[in-house]
């Protein structure tokens, strides 16, 4: 499927049907985010993959309730870090010159570049700049769910607070951002499905300069 | 071209060779933004898409000088509503019920919820939440480029409030959150081009739970 075929197929599912993800699509949609660019390449966010039953019913009501979460196959929690410290900048770099097998002067003036930048600033400054990069990860996982045929909700209506807490994400440095339950469509019981797709008109989206 | 290995193709070119990105995947790439989906299908942002040369030789030292702002065929400037007022929740409703030829009453109460929420908050709060929904579209927009072979370079190393000066973003109510330069890899010239893609590890970018 074409990838703007996929977008138009694609839509915010609101009833899944319980029918299991293959793990091969479920591990390209985490790949993807793990692939997609961030900020100093410093990917300042994790994925966090849920499929054990008894956590998905607890997490429900600490999101509205919704349906999905517990009908879908699996439940992607995007978390970013909440914070941006020497430690965390510094092992991204290590990693990066260890991989490329490179000198450290190689990367020296932009580490210091980064750890004059993130450190001293407000931390709530860097969980926001983070949790765009987490966006970015989110939207290709979107995408790659679509590309495969994968139905998924986008959620952002969820006590965070509280699901941090349940899954204990404080003690990575992680709070959580987006949900995205992958599954499959209720076609039959789901309102959503064949209501038309409205966005706002190209000429109303796009300034051209 | 199967969307991980784009995603393995891509990267973020450092040098660019001037060469022209055919319209038509231009387009395809600012459609997978359009079709993004975003809060409540706010799309609280825009796509400024720049191609006239004097144009983009004002906005270089706006962004560190980058050579790719000028050897791009295509700048795409992204730009998120830098408030969210009942005007804009409003119009967003309306065209849904117009498109969908629906009674009112069918989002009546969404939309209460809508502008409950978002009028009375801090604009800063909800710029920076705008901000992420355009990140969704980026990150689209990213992957849209790399299935059609388009080089691009995500960037957000850039004077934001000199920008939006010079492109008046703020009568539009836009503040440009990210950058996107559109183009083709001048291979011989790129000092990243043969350096080795560097991710985290899975087992420490994913939690399973």
């Amino acid at each position: 499927m074409d990838f703007i075929d996929a977008l138009q197929w694609r839509y915010a599912t609101k009833k899944m049907n319980g029918k299991k993800v293959p793990q091969e699509k479920v591990d390209k949609i985490i790949e993807a985010a793990r692939l997609a660019p961030s900020v100093a390449g410093l990917q300042p966010y994790q994925v966090i993959v849920v499929t054990n039953r008894e956590l998905l019913q607890k997490i429900q009501p600490i999101a509205n309730n919704q349906s999905q979460i517990t009908d879908a196959s699996h439940l992607l929690v995007f978390a970013a870090w909440d914070h941006i410290d020497a430690d965390r900048i510094n092992a991204v770099f290590d990693h990066l010159i260890a991989e490329r097998q490179q000198p450290e002067e190689k990367v020296a003036a932009y580490r210091s570049r980064m750890l004059e930048m993130f450190p001293s600033r407000d931390p709530e400054v860097n969980f926001q700049y983070a949790a765009r990069q987490a966006y970015i990860g989110f939207g290709m996982a979107i995408m790659a769910a679509a590309l495969q045929e994968v139905d998924a909700t986008p959620m952002e209506g969820f006590n965070a607070a509280a699901l941090d807490e349940l899954l204990q994400l404080k003690q990575h440095g992680l709070r959580s951002v987006s949900l995205l339950p992958l599954g499959y469509r209720d076609a039959e019981n789901d309102w959503l499905v064949n209501l038309k797709k409205v966005r706002r008109a190209p000429e109303r989206f796009l300034i051209s300069l």
